[in-house]
Parts: structure tokens; sequence; C-alpha cells
């Protein structure tokens, strides 16, 4: 019943008495104080160190992913803590349970849409008539567009020109962010409404710029999110709200099941 | 059956339709492009933005903790990504759930150690009374000093100088790397034998002189280690191994129940 | 910036200083000593006790899910122990986060596949015509259809006779197992190959003939091998394992890395 | 850098073309359609196959665990499960991972402090003055009695004399419920106060009763756990409470923020 066996390899890294090589590099000498946290990470998903463009604008990337208040991921993550204070590291995995399909992974939407419509940036044909079929197609369907269109930040999603302007000082003004802007406009002008580009699409487009898979483009979201529930815990350990929120719904739920809460 | 009510506050931030702020600061006009992923971590669990000299180190200290090859926490993200692809977070989830104790958790045994012995850093007494004080009380309950020691790293942890010489670069050669350093040098008296303070040990006394709580050390591990996870998870979509790894482990294990294999 | 409020309500369960109430039961004199686990679980998810037949198939589909040796999930849950022994919850959590669309989670795509065919099952239609066209659907599209195939239980699966034999025995011989049979029999037909109809498959027929909607089956798989996991863990502490699978996939790798290892 | 091989083994189970074993049983023939999924828990956590009277026992401290209403762990799940709701393991891992040392976890406190109390259940020893010692070193610790005093449930808990009732019932009068007993009324003489055996010292004196190690006591609450959250998913699904709590804590810390809300 033996199989045959394939080899176990990784690229990631390895350790011997005197050494720790991280992606084929030496971990203390050329790693450390030599480059931050952001880089470390385009380093751990693309293979190597990013240029100083390709840093500051995936930093900026992660950086707008990492916190954004009292999100369901953070409560879920806050309230975890609450059950099991000893384990830091099981409250921020709560969290990070929920970055699916509604949100965060929603930024690979954006990304697999446009690098789909554009397999060779180098030569990304008409944009107006890919953005008038990309509209049309999921128009027909009655899709929603992904990184189109935001439920708080509206009429503009005030981290997408910000995003945009800082790729563009960093000479990233391709295809991608061009294609998105013009999707949204289409978007508008088809739905007959004020449609801003939200942040996962800015961030889909500019991740398709710096040549990330759009399979990858979670895993920014992932690693910047689990930033933010780290500094959820720790406000939580001194200024806790889970308890709160526990006793709110449980006390709403027993006064409505025992009929002794009269509802407004 | 009310009870009285408590309010739901939060620093971390909150977002209206024009505006995200993050710990009071602006995310697009003061974050994006201005601060680093390290240094948004800092802002996250410390509530402010590190000095030059302080994202320096911080940094140096997270990029440590990012990857160390096909570790246990590694290995189970990637069984997990195996039966579910669809959901990334929930493989980065699982590699996270195993920071406790044993790995990565330990940073933290450094750092309340180094800061219960000395209180306050302005004034940290006789260092060299305080190693041997620590040495001979845990010798005495046959308890493992917390950041001493190390299974492969020997005769020392090549990241251990290269962090205290940033630490020192940035002008953080205070007392509690100091003591860290006496703790060892006594250990290895004591117990006869080589004893290199490990990386572990090494940040917990850098945590401890950026005024990091030891509460708090815990999370930078595991913030650093998502980041490698997600890693991982990168390689394995096109580089699997857990598939084998699985087959190699069910095939011995049934091999040896059916009595099929010659044991060695 | 108020907005409407939604009241907070739930049908699971509540307590009073004297009373903790399940599913509208008085858990202390209803349920406890007289429902077994598999009766709670089906109380849970379906709002009332079981029958004594539906208990035993329930049952019986909840205990096929438990064990399954050494599973990718199990693997994750023990070298998640490895790590953070003081937090069983966190391995079985790291295990569970596996089911999803390769392994478990496939359960809900038989029965997705039967009650979307069969919306009622007293009218059911003529079957023979309904598995032509499912098979030559799935076939056109060159899809993988769900429950069908095994890689090592050919060229039946022990398990589906058994729990169909068991699903007439309790009175539960209606058009989904009827219709299960004829798709397995004309896949088999059209592909040319011996298809036996899977665990999964015959599970996802037998909770159609419960009434368990197929977006509920995958619940039945998560908490059938939470059970499981435990099991691996109590083993784990006394029995470990995972120390060992860690450190061949490190060295194989290590090696492989410094050029110190023949490959065969 | 080889290193000696341990062998992979497991009792759990393995699986060939023809046959799927579990615990040295042959699934389909002698257990499908045989025992409970409770007593199949029993199996996995003990490796046997409980008789009756351990089957109604084991049964019944699991099913009491199974749900709790709108507890953190469940509020948590339900808040993963807004996020990613094709990834029901991933919600109901995140309800887990709150089983800790606050909730649940607790279990096992009682089950050690009788354990320890009675290594040998055939030879006890002086109940009364265990129990004067057991009260007396915990109150000069001022420690809290594990499976003693209940927030809510005064001056009883109602689980607790049905689950003794049970006990007694199937045979299971011995030693650990008797010195439990004890125990209370001891902490209730020398506090002055009211203090109930809650259900997690019942279940702690049941499973010393059952001959569980306290260290397993734990995964019990686990898997009971995981079916009650398995449930509150099916709720989520049809009549979802995670978005109302999140905009309801989300709402309160912005108008807070901002300074928009009048404080009551």
């Amino acid at each position: 019943m033996s199989s045959k066996r394939k080899p176990i390899r990784t690229a990631m890294g390895y350790s011997t008495p005197d050494r720790i090589v991280v992606r084929g590099f030496d971990l203390p000498g050329e790693l450390l104080g030599h480059i931050n946290l952001g880089d470390m990470a385009f380093l751990e998903m693309m293979g190597r160190i990013p240029t100083s463009q390709e840093s500051v604008l995936f930093n900026a990337l992660a950086v707008t992913l990492v916190e954004h208040g009292l999100t369901p991921s953070a409560l879920a993550a806050r309230l975890t803590y609450a059950g099991a204070p000893e384990s830091i590291q099981g409250a921020v995995a709560a969290g990070l349970g929920g970055l699916g399909t509604v949100f965060v992974g929603t930024t690979e939407g954006s990304a697999k849409l446009l690098q789909e419509a554009i397999p060779d940036p180098k030569n990304p044909g008409d944009l107006d008539a890919l953005a008038q079929k990309i509209v049309a197609d999921w128009h027909a369907r009655k899709a929603i567009l992904p990184g189109i269109g935001h439920p708080l930040h509206k009429p503009i999603d005030p981290r997408t020109p910000r995003l945009f302007a800082i790729a563009r000082e960093q000479g990233f003004d391709g295809p991608y962010i061009a294609l998105m802007e013009r999707v949204a406009a289409e978007a508008a002008r088809v739905y007959g409404k004020v449609l801003p580009i939200n942040a996962t699409g800015a961030i889909g487009a500019c991740c398709s710029e710096l040549g990330i898979a759009w399979t990858a483009c979670r895993g920014i979201g992932v690693l910047a999110r689990a930033v933010g529930l780290v500094g959820h815990i720790m406000e939580e350990m001194h200024s806790p709200i889970a308890k709160e929120i526990w006793t709110r719904a449980e006390d709403e739920a027993r006064d409505h099941a025992l009929g002794t809460r009269s509802e407004s």
C-alpha cells in the first residue's frame, strides 16, 4: 500500500545552527534593520524584496486594510478573548475567520476582473471598449460589480484617490488603474447613480499594477487585518467591551422570550 | 432583568461618509504613504506613531518573527488550505492557533521576567544582584528560564547580537538588555553549560526597552507570523506539500495497523 | 447617524436564575437523561426532537463523519496542539478550518443536487429521466458529480450500503436515495467506469430524506468532526506524533536546500 | 543533519479499499446504527464503547454543554459567519476559540481538584477532612474554588441536582460526587454565603466518576459546544442578528467619537 513519494521542498526558509535563511536571504545580516514589515510581507508573497517604489505602494495597500473600527471581525476577536484571555492567538484567529466573501476577501474580485480583462499589461487593448463590455456583461447578469460602490463612503471613498495618487507618484500609472476608473465611470452611466471606486477596487487595481496575482490579494487583507486585530485585543485588555456586547444581546433576547420587555 | 449598561467605546477608529479615522489620524491623508506596515502595527498597539528610532527597532522585531520555515504552525496552515482552498483566512487562522506557550508565545515570558525585575527602567538597581537572584530563584524551582537556550542555535542564536546591535544603534541601550545579558551569563555559570540568549529573549528585552508591556509581546508574534503564514499559503498554491505530508503519515499508520510494513 | 434598530432574538435558548431553556425545552427536566448527543444536534439544527426513526438515521450519519484516521484536518489539529497544549479548543478549531470544499464540505453538494432536482419529495417525477438529465448536464460541463466516486473505496464505499440499509429499516426509503442510486448507475454507464456512491453522496441523500436543507449538511460534518478531533487531541496528549511529522518535513526541506541529501 | 526517526502510529482508525476501521471497530458493520453520537465521542476519547450506564451519563454531560443561548462564543461564530457565509466551519472554529479559562474550559478545574484529592477512588479516605483541607487551602490563597458558585443560577444551578440524580440512577454514586458536595457545603460555611455547585462542578465530578482524566474534560465541552454552534449558524442563516449587533456597536462608538450622542 505504499505510494510514490514526492519530495518536501520549500523556498520560504530554513535554519542551521548558525544561520536563519528566509527566501534566500540571511535573516540577521540582510533583512533585520534593512527592511520593514511591509517589505517582509512582499518578500514572503513575491519571493523578492520590493523596490523602493513598490515598497511605498505595497505598504500603503496593507496599511489601508489594517483598521476599520468595530467591524464584525474585531467584535468576534474581542468576544473570543473574553472567554480565553490566555490565548491572544485564538482571538486573532477567530477574527480572521470572517474575512471571506463578504468582507476583505472582496479585494480579489476586482483584481480578478481586471487581470482577466488585461492578461498582458503591456498590451492592454482598448480600455474604453473593455470597460463597456465588462459593465454590460455584469449588468446583464444582474451581478454586483466588484470594487464599485460603498454603503457609507459616498460620493467617493476617500482611500481611493489617495491610493491612486501614491501609485502614480511611484510610477504605477498603468492600464489596471485606468481600466478600473473607466469601469466605474461606465457603471455610473449605465446604472444611473453615483458609484465610487471603493477601497477594495483601488487595492485590486494597485495589486494588479504591482504584478500580484488576484489569487493572492485576499492574503494582503488577511495579514493586514491580523495587525489590526492584535490592536483590538490590546485595547480589549484594558478597555473591554465584549462583556457589555454579550450581556446586552443576551438580556434583550431573554427579556423577549420571557415577555418582560415592552417592544417599542 | 435589565442591568446597568456601560458605553461601547473604542479609540481604534471609526468612519463617516467622507472620513476614515484610525487612532485619531486621518487614514488617507496622514497614514497612507507616510508609514509602513510595522509602524502601523506600533500605532495599533501603542496608540501613537513610532519615532524613527522606534520604527527601526520595532520593524526588526516583527521581521524576526515572520518566517522560520516549515514550523508546525506553517504545516497546520498548509494542511488546512488543502481542505478549504477557498478560505485563505481559515488556513492562516489555523496556523495562528498554535502560537501558544510552546512556540512564539514564549516571547512574553522573558519580557515578564525583565519587567517584573525592573518596574522602573530609570531606577533599575544593581543589575548583577538582580541577575543572581533571578537565576537562583529559577534554578531552585527547577524551572526553565525564558529567553535562554535554544535546541538548534548554539553557541549563539544569530538573531540576538543583531537585534541588540540594532537596539543600540537606535539608542535603546537600557537596563533590560543589560539585565538579559547578565541573566544569560549567570545562567551559563550556574548551569555549567552554554546558554545563548535566544530570539525570544532578545525580543522580550527589546520590547521592554520600547516600553511595550509583556502582556502585549505575544501580539507581535501573532501579527508577524500571520504575515509568514500568508507567504506559506502563497507557496502552497503553486508548490503544494500538504497532500504529501498527509499521505505519508496516513500510509505509515495504516501499514503498521495492517502489519504490512516491516519496521526498521 | 442613528439607524433603525432591529430586535435581537433567538430561539436557541436562554437562562433565568432557576431555569435553562433550550429550544423551548427545560434542559434539566426534559432533555438531560432523555436524549443523546446526536438527538441534541438534531434539536439544535431542526428545532425539534427527532422521532426514534429519525434519531437512528441521524445519529448514524453523524457517527459516519466523526473519524477517518490521520486526515489533513486531524494532522492540523495535532500540529496546533503541539504549539499550544493549553488550548485544546484552539487545536480543534484549527482542525475544523479545513472542512471546506475539498473535504467534508462536499456533503452539501450531493444534497443540493438532489434537492434541486426534487423540490417536492411527494411529487418526485420520473427518476430515471431526472438521473439521465443530471448526468448529461454534468458530463457536458465536464464537472465532477458530487457524491459519486472515491479514490480509495472501490468498487463500493462500504458506508453507503449500510447507511441506505439503516435508512430503509427506519422507513426513509424515499425518492432522494432512489435518485442518488440512479444517478450513480447512469454515471457509471456514461463515464464507462465503476463509480460508487461515496459516503458524502449517501449522507446527502439521507439528509434529504430527513428534510435537512442542503445548506445545513456541512454543519453535520463540522460537529461530527469536532468529536473526532477531540479524540485525536486526547491521543496526541499521550502518544504524540506532531513533533515527528514536523521534524521530518523540516529536515527534508533543509537537507535539500543545503544539498546534503542525496535524492533518490 | 538527519535525526532518529520515530514511527507514526495511531489507534484512532484507518481505511483500506473495503474497510473503514475506527478504534478497532468496523465502522459500517459495528458502529453505524449501533451507537449514538455521544457513545461515539466516548469511544473516541476513551478507546472503548461505553456501557449503557456510562452512555446515559456521558450523553447527559455532553448535552448539558451544547447550548446556553447568546454566549460570547455563539456571538463570535455568528459575527464570523456574517463575513464568510461560505465557510460554516470557519464560523464554528471562531466560536470554539473562546472556550478557554473563563468559559467551558473551567470544567477541568473541578475535575483536577477532585482527582488530585482522590487519586484512587477505591480508597477515597475521609471525605469530610478532605473537603475541609481543600476549602481552607483555597481560602488561604484567596483563590476561587472551581465548580462552586454561579453569577446567575442561585441558590442552586438546576443542572447539578439533575446530573447527580442521573449519575446515581446509573450506579455512579462514588467519592467524587460526594466530595464535591462536601466541598460546596464547607465553602458555604467558610465564606458565609450561598455557593451552589455549578454545572462545571457537577460535570467535573461526574467525569471523575466515569474515569475521565481531568485533562480530557475540556474536550467534552469543546465537542458539545461545536454542536451548539452549528445550531446557532443554522439560525443565523434565516434569522440573522450579527449585522444588528455590529451596527449597534459601531454606531454607538462612532457617535461618541464624533460627540453626536447625548450620554444618558
